[in-house]
């Protein structure tokens, strides 16, 4: 395994769909959480403002199982490519990425944020 | 325009291929990096170990014509979808993610880096 560059503790993810291509969303992984992922098949990411570990799904039931990682040249940036169980996004959308730079939204909705998690927007 | 969420002056930048869906690499933008790209149609970022704004290609002729730039859901993240002459990667594949975590070199070389940049690996 190439020796990995984080920056204070974190690498960022970017998160692709295995099959359809599109980038669902981009989060932080410390080593346990890129450690635990390869272990077990389902993506862990650290999150920054809860200061914590997390298992993406863990709320929501919308697991990612991780198919394959890639590492970049500088080994400083990852892609989880998944298979998405739900939407990646807690706003309802497949892909956190549903808006373009303009405002317009390009995205799909896929589930109705506020029957999924305790509060609408987390 | 979503009112953008840079982090000590930057915003990581995810960049796909418009037509292949492939990532092909990431890379930070200031918010004149992202001006620039809006008004000209082409890839700018920052260079967090140079200090300073660059035009992708600048060096290579690989530029980025950008398509569409989309914001996620904190607006704390793009993704510049964008069609890429010759390739992305300064080590000559198409994208930076020719690696699986596990070392497989699963990328397309594209170009021999000696010959393009001045010295090999920049």
């Amino acid at each position: 395994m190439p020796d990995l560059k984080f920056q204070d503790g974190l690498i960022p993810v970017i998160v692709q769909d295995a099959k359809s291509r599109e980038v669902l969303m981009m989060a932080y992984a410390s080593e346990k959480a890129v450690r635990l992922t390869r272990e077990t098949g389902f993506a862990h990411y650290y999150s920054r403002s809860r200061k914590k570990l997390w298992k993406k799904g863990e709320e929501s039931g919308h697991f990612q199982k991780v198919e394959r990682i890639l590492t970049d040249c500088d080994d400083d940036c990852l892609i989880y490519e998944v298979v998405q169980t739900g939407a990646a996004c807690h706003m309802g959308y497949a892909s956190c990425f549903y808006r373009t730079l303009d405002g317009n939204v390009v995205g799909t909705k896929v589930f109705d944020p506020e029957k999924v998690y305790k509060k609408p927007g987390r």
